[in-house]
């Protein structure tokens, strides 16, 4: 499989996004998680494996929807390293030509900010919610509002309460 | 743009299809029509540009859908010999690896039969009509089911009729 191809499927199939979710471990209450993933049906699952072998990191899980008979595979990078020492490397090598390719700009400055230990004040995290909002990747990804993680940030006391309503259900 | 990421973003975005319609021309009442497309949103049309130039065939259109406020484009190429020369050739040489592999061969198979002239006769034409009903290529732009074209094809008669009623439409 080369490199070139990759880079076309990922524009067409692949998404770079930035998910946000509550934390007790951390100051401020809130963790962003950087996410590159790419799904296909199941008789495509060995494009993904092939993916995965060339870019040298991740795993492929299924992930199959709950409402649908269909069978789907993704392909998943969390694992910040790995997106910074593999992923990010190879699409500044290998572009993408679509829209997507601002998406992944704005990906790699989140990782990159987090790389600076930027999300841990609120100024930074405020940052890097307002960039990953103005990201083109699906809204279906966002299990949460802007509004509410800007607000939370706002104040700590906010933001304390509302994690013992959250721990508390 | 390389030849490799039109392969990967072809694998991913393009589709091989035939679409069938009835026809006064031919004797025997319908006609065939094998298409490569792509689909795109509106911001990410150049890439779409850019392929066409690659391919040195076909053209980009919009294709605004009616139900949305989306705006789409799609780059076509309908002419058989554009097909037969340019865009077969080149997804021999820069190779698919998903599923839609095998839609590739099926409309390779079915535009070379084409050539041959053998969708002329109601044998090759309903060989056809099998063929393009097995590929995974969207049912979205099936207009008509396999069930009429195999049963109108059974008779002269039937077409006729069937031909009459149409055009009194």
């Amino acid at each position: 499989m080369e490199n070139h191809y990759i880079a076309g499927f990922v524009d067409g199939e692949g998404s770079f996004h930035v998910a946000f979710q509550r934390s007790k471990d951390v100051k401020i209450g809130w963790q962003a998680i950087p996410e590159f993933h790419i799904s296909q049906n199941w008789p495509s699952k060995g494009v993904l494996e092939a993916i995965r072998e060339k870019l040298g990191c991740g795993y492929v899980k299924s992930n199959h929807a709950k409402s649908t008979r269909d069978k789907t595979f993704v392909y998943v990078v969390r694992n910040r390293q790995d997106l910074i020492k593999k992923v990010i490397p190879f699409f500044e090598t290998y572009s993408l030509h679509t829209e997507k390719w601002k998406d992944f700009q704005k990906f790699r400055t989140v990782v990159e900010m987090m790389e600076q230990n930027e999300h841990l004040s609120k100024e930074g995290f405020s940052k890097i919610v307002q960039i990953a909002y103005s990201m083109n990747a699906h809204g279906m990804y966002r299990k949460v509002g802007i509004e509410k993680i800007l607000t939370s940030l706002k104040s700590s006391e906010t933001i304390r309460s509302a994690l013992v309503t959250e721990s508390s259900k």
